[in-house]
């Protein structure tokens, strides 16, 4: 149920992007954590580098490792953030042979990061890759490079870089869109009318995000109202569930599951007011289908 | 024991508020979680619409759908920020019948969030309502509204808007401030010279904020002197545990309990580096009265 | 085992330090907590004061009361930082007799924060002490000040003004950098080619800084190549692992420990996409030896 990333959801409802030359602006993603001062630091040094910059912290509670959290929520918030350069960094692979890259988009933004996949989707949903470039150029660093904080010598003072107009070929040598590491999701199943898949994040909300677009899911169970109930059943356990498909949380008494679009075009499972993750015992990853009550 | 409220308290303490009008100020506040990109995209918005603004995250902690923990916080925050829009978001009722409001205060700050009373008491300790008007002009939100995030599409636009000038009664028809929706909290009684109180807010040092003031438990209780002990009593459970009035932490040993007035002018029972709330097992509603020892 | 701090480890690998004019730069370290609103009341104090300031939060989520680290994390973070005012709360003795201080350092920073030895580290790191003074002048306070939040009532009014420009001598009367707290810090010893030592900080991956340099690690074990295995015991419990000697986490399979030098090169113990302090159950002040396997 595994296949490469491939379409992402375009949504029109992105704020306009814009483009300040006076300002640059530079965006960081991690899984560093708030208590300890990495993200800090990484946001000192582009200051350093570009003292007019505006620096916006996505996240740097992405859970640890979690490669493809990091790229789901960068790919959520690129839209709306100014064109600049944006910085994501959970690297497990930090000090090894992966390579550090930059990735120019058609929207004219900057990708700065490993080369492990978590630029991917961000990439796409920004118009698609125009060009990408491994960081090799010592200019564009901190004068030593540790061979376990690259945030902080290596993306953080390339992105701050770029984000003043270097241009990205100047940082080192192009690679091939091809070749870049991509990630793999799970790709849902139709079976019997029954739409099958699989958690791919759970929100702080303890909201679900699925696989799959909610066309994708109506398609399945054929057409369904808002109010409509809808089961829910969790693979390999048989339990079941019943959600209401809404247009939103309120259609719903307080307890209840609904199935909906979320705010970023994306088939979502939750409890109005509640946890749906803590109460149906999900995580990412769990095999999740629905089909009609 | 729950009445409407009704009387800030307001503090000379506060730093002098500026308001500059070469710089748009905007705070944001919200239940949104440091993990998830919301807060940031929000904070994008407005950065996308009024680039120069600047932006103070006020918190995104604060406990999931509790409106009255973030109209709290925002009450303690607003006489330190500068004037500006400050946008409140914990909004359980998202994409229901609740309308989307500004309100313009003496002062001349803006809030802006769900009509759930989460506004009331930070736009009484800024002077009382001016002004109130419901958020419906499409000029002034994201293209596309979602049924589920009226931070992003709604709020922070139009606190953006706000920040630069637009002036209140463009975004939309005004409302009246008596039909407002207020929020209830707990009103402290005086029994046999014993204070009867209710915890209203733990922070996360474990320091308990109690309904009331502390000139309200002094005249319940008597004069006390700073260091005199007083008698807590957790009504319901009929423990006691002995407190000291103080002025500070310090007043008291290590480990021992005191009951102070915080430094927003409230009740509060706090140990001295310890957490009260998990030593006498309060938490928000929890019943607390105050005697002589 | 315990001394006084003596030496911090300098590193040429921090980003070009920068003071700009025209910026004001004030960073902000607390055990304030992400939740509750004093991190933001005293960054928008430092606004009110210092309009075009950059303020940049280093983390307020340092362990409640825990000096020493925010002391290791201001010493972590402020080669990274411009040049400016860096304030740094962890108070347990607040509205004490405690001195409130501001310490000048030699590269031209402001350390601004309470006598309990927090600013001690940071300061030599920055080149040492060049002066250092009480905050007692009321004109670079608010108007009142509370005994339980000095972070808003006093650290913050004074950082802003230094960083405008304030000579730190207009704060209040000079004191003699010896007389100022220090932290006490575990002193690693050598015994039978063992290095003993103890954990200083395990940080929010799970890796855990050790006292004393790797320098001094090898000093007592001898020579020792990349890969090859150690012995790490817990004293106390006996119990012992086997981790590899390694430039970076990559050097080891997945799920095996490494002792490494940190990007701030310190010697560590950590386990690769995995929480060595977790595995081991250590905490801070727990004994670790390190000898040959």
């Amino acid at each position: 149920m595994l296949r490469r990333y491939t379409r992402p959801i375009t949504t029109p409802a992105a704020a306009r992007a814009v483009r300040d030359y006076n300002r640059p602006f530079v965006s960081l993603l991690s899984d560093f954590g708030a208590r300890d001062p990495s993200a800090a630091i990484c946001k000192a040094v582009v200051l350093s580098i570009a003292p007019d910059a505006l620096v916006v912290d996505i996240s740097h509670e992405v859970e640890k490792f979690q490669v493809r959290d990091g790229a789901l929520l960068l790919w959520c918030a690129v839209p709306y953030m100014p064109i600049g350069a944006h910085v994501a960094v959970v690297d497990p692979g930090v000090g090894t042979e992966r390579l550090p890259i930059a990735i120019e988009t058609a929207r004219g933004d900057i990708l700065v990061g490993p080369d492990n996949g978590i630029l991917g989707p961000a990439a796409e949903r920004l118009g698609g890759i125009e060009w990408a470039h491994v960081l090799e150029n010592p200019e564009y660093r901190l004068p030593v490079i540790s061979s376990s904080f690259h945030g902080r010598d290596l993306f953080a003072p390339a992105a701050a870089h770029m984000a003043l107009g270097v241009p990205i070929h100047v940082l080192g040598p192009g690679i091939d869109a091809a070749e870049l590491v991509q990630l793999e999701w799970p790709v849902p199943e139709i079976r019997d009318s029954e739409f099958l898949t699989a958690v791919i994040y759970v929100d702080t909300f303890g909201n679900v995000k699925l696989a799959g677009e909610p066309s994708d899911m109506l398609a399945a169970v054929g057409p369904v109202e808002y109010g409509q109930a809808l089961e829910v059943r969790l693979n390999g356990r048989g339990a079941l569930a019943a959600a209401f498909w809404a247009d939103t949380f309120g259609r719903v008494p307080i307890g209840e599951l609904l199935v909906y679009e979320d705010s970023y075009g994306r088939l979502c499972l939750a409890e109005n007011q509640g946890s749906a993750a803590a109460r149906l015992g999900l995580e990412e990853g769990s095999a999740v289908s629905i089909g009609r009550a």
